[in-house]
């Protein structure tokens, strides 16, 4: 299959919920996910590949090339952010359907027996911006998510996971196929590789993260007619903490330690109204466990010091607490090599950002790949990669799961024999 | 008409939209304020009074004394805050329908041939919680405010004023009676009242109070790939504002400057994502019109210095100027009055709060009165005045309405004869 269908697929779907300034707002299990998906399906049907929906949403496309072998698994997510990018996600999975593509027709050519099977994949649900938390689908697949929790999950407007995914024909009767790897290709939402000049990232770690959920409680009033020194106001106490959420970064070495305060609701949220309640989650990202647990713990303090003074209640929240990650050595050396035989830029490097792949990793050996993002942006309708980048990604990629289907990962599922590869 | 009666009332319009801790949720032309207008309707066709409703919602019940003159109209709002108290507005509308009840027996009963007739109203939406801005249908009726502009309004949910009212059937065809002064009183929703031991607040001006309304424009990213130097972030900046909006008040005397913000909306408001979008509402209010412009211009000036060091683009529009406004003289001297002769302990004071009291001020004399609450706390269920207070309050308001509809304040009108009475 050529770069140019590649591309006429890549922007076929960037047409699916796409937004005025070359964005797209494709959130989980709404009807612009299902377009995507329904998309996914006819290009699988088309090669005569075999369709599987799993009971909590992720969708599966199998070829056989080994019968009865388990399978390497390949792909990303489809779904995106409220007024999201059109590589975040989808990048991944349309690589992954064409070098899967260019995988079994070598495979076919050659006459090679691989090893394994091979599947491609769009995660459920890894945005998390409708349905929290995110990760959703490769976390219930990788065992770490409780499926009947996740679907009983709702949305703002109070609609569950089931019933969403039942309204878009995705809430599937299928087991996912047997893993016995995983690969991924996802833009690098940073800006390493772009200062470096570089086109491949191999992902070597993830950092750590937790997230904070602050519930304050205090009480409501008329602001034209309550003393200042008579209030207690839940939004101007969210206001403080959100301040210092960014403060406690300040006590590190920059960049050493990420936060923020994504989401906040306010109760009445009337304009004269002194609020009653507030609630928030902040987010702190290091690779380093220790920094995240003293900015914790400097936080917790400030917050308690706060509610003190401020005569309110107060509670903090630990959740989401994903530990640093390690992929496979050897996937990293692959990837790397591959890079190198195909004369392409690569280093080694982390991700800040959760990836479906980081909860594959946790069952099965993985390997996770970075293309640019120009300025770093994501989340947001200005993401871009070049063209030229996301054709190198697809090269290295479709080389890196010919590996994998012929084993190159497997002996580092041995007990000794790791980094063989 | 007893005291008992009055209380079983008040006790009754309580339980009309109530909730778990004694308030009610009695938000502007819901299907509870329609209840209560409902009621009030009721109590004016027992008595053979006459209904009118205006084209902004406003609900009249008119009574004839003097037929062919105009009318003393006196009232407050059935509707609240969400979550608010049972006895802001509330409390006004009730004692003023058993005030009109007396004034109108005792008139029959003496033979007195009053100079005016007499309405009673319950204002639509005065609090403004469901449609901003609040007192909307006394500055209609008044003329500040545009019908048609207020009737166009929409709630959060995309309701217009109008739908709204006309889905309660409160959306009437009638002119409003001819207004030639006006009484209300309500509860003081501050300490002072309390602090001094007495019952009544002859009220003499509401302060000055002005409105910003302030959207913050940064750039959406992604939590887990953004450098904390590559962010402009749209809620962070929005907490500083609200801090900022806080610490004002200190740069005055205590309590000359209040001020707070109360409403506040983020985009995406997605825990993993850097919000792109904050608005927020301020709310300033002093006595002095010049420290609330000092205020004003200092936060201004910050939040330009803000939007400088953070890459934002903030736009910061005044709204909602409201000058001190001075109620007549011969209409507090006529409360304080009263109150004397009754043995009940009152003062002047003024208002931080608006009121419909205060855009009837603008078109004929206006009576404001004032009982008290118990630690100043009001908008929320805990507001609360005792049964006694109630009861003295409705007391003078019941004086002064009759001696409003025998022309007590009448002569402040001409020119010349201002505090006669």
């Amino acid at each position: 299959m050529s770069p140019q269908t590649f591309l006429e697929d890549f922007h076929h779907v960037a047409n699916i919920g796409s937004t005025p300034h070359h964005g797209v707002d494709r959130q989980a299990a709404t009807p612009d996910d299902q377009r995507a998906r329904d998309w996914f399906t006819a290009f699988a049907k088309e090669r005569g590949w075999t369709i599987r929906v799993d009971g909590i949403g992720n969708l599966f496309a199998l070829i056989t090339l080994r019968p009865g072998a388990p399978f390497i698994i390949v792909g990303s997510h489809l779904d995106s952010q409220p007024l999201g990018g059109r590589f975040d996600g989808a990048y991944g999975v349309i690589a992954a359907l064409h070098a899967a593509e260019r995988v079994e027709r070598r495979a076919r050519e050659t006459g090679e027996r691989p090893e394994f099977n091979l599947a491609v994949v769009d995660w459920f649900n890894e945005e998390g911006g409708r349905f929290a938390p995110s990760i959703m689908g490769s976390s219930v697949f990788a065992g770490i998510k409780d499926r009947e929790e996740m679907l009983a999950v709702r949305d703002l407007a109070g609609t569950r996971v089931a019933e969403a995914l039942d309204s878009i024909g995705y809430l599937g009767p299928d087991e996912g196929p047997e893993a016995a790897g995983y690969a991924e290709i996802h833009i690098e939402q940073g800006r390493i590789l772009e200062r470096e000049s570089l086109t491949i990232g191999a992902v070597d770690s993830s950092w750590y993260t937790q997230k904070l959920d602050i519930e304050v409680n205090g009480e409501q009033s008329h602001t034209g007619a309550t003393a200042m020194a008579d209030r207690r106001d839940a939004l101007l106490a969210a206001a403080k903490i959100i301040s210092m959420v960014h403060d406690v970064t300040l006590g590190f070495p920059a960049e050493e330690l990420v936060s923020s305060v994504g989401q906040l609701t306010v109760e009445p949220n009337s304009p004269i109204v002194v609020a009653r309640h507030a609630h928030l989650v902040a987010d702190l990202r290091s690779n380093s466990r220790e920094i995240v647990h003293q900015a914790r713990d400097t936080l917790r303090r400030q917050i308690a010091e706060l509610a003190e003074a401020a005569r309110l209640d107060i509670s903090v929240r630990d959740f989401d607490i994903r530990e640093n990650q390690y992929y496979p050595e050897s996937g990293v050396e692959l990837t790397l090599d591959i890079a190198t035989e195909l004369g392409i830029g690569a280093r080694r490097m982390q991700t800040m950002a959760g990836h479906d792949s980081v909860a594959m990793n946790r069952i099965v050996p993985s390997v996770m790949i970075f293309i640019p993002s120009e300025g770093g942006v994501s989340h947001c309708e200005r993401e871009f990669t070049s063209d030229a980048d996301m054709l190198a990604g697809l090269e290295v990629l479709s080389e890196v799961v010919h590996r994998l289907v012929h084993g190159a990962l497997a002996p580092s599922l041995l007990p000794g024999a790791q980094g063989r590869a």
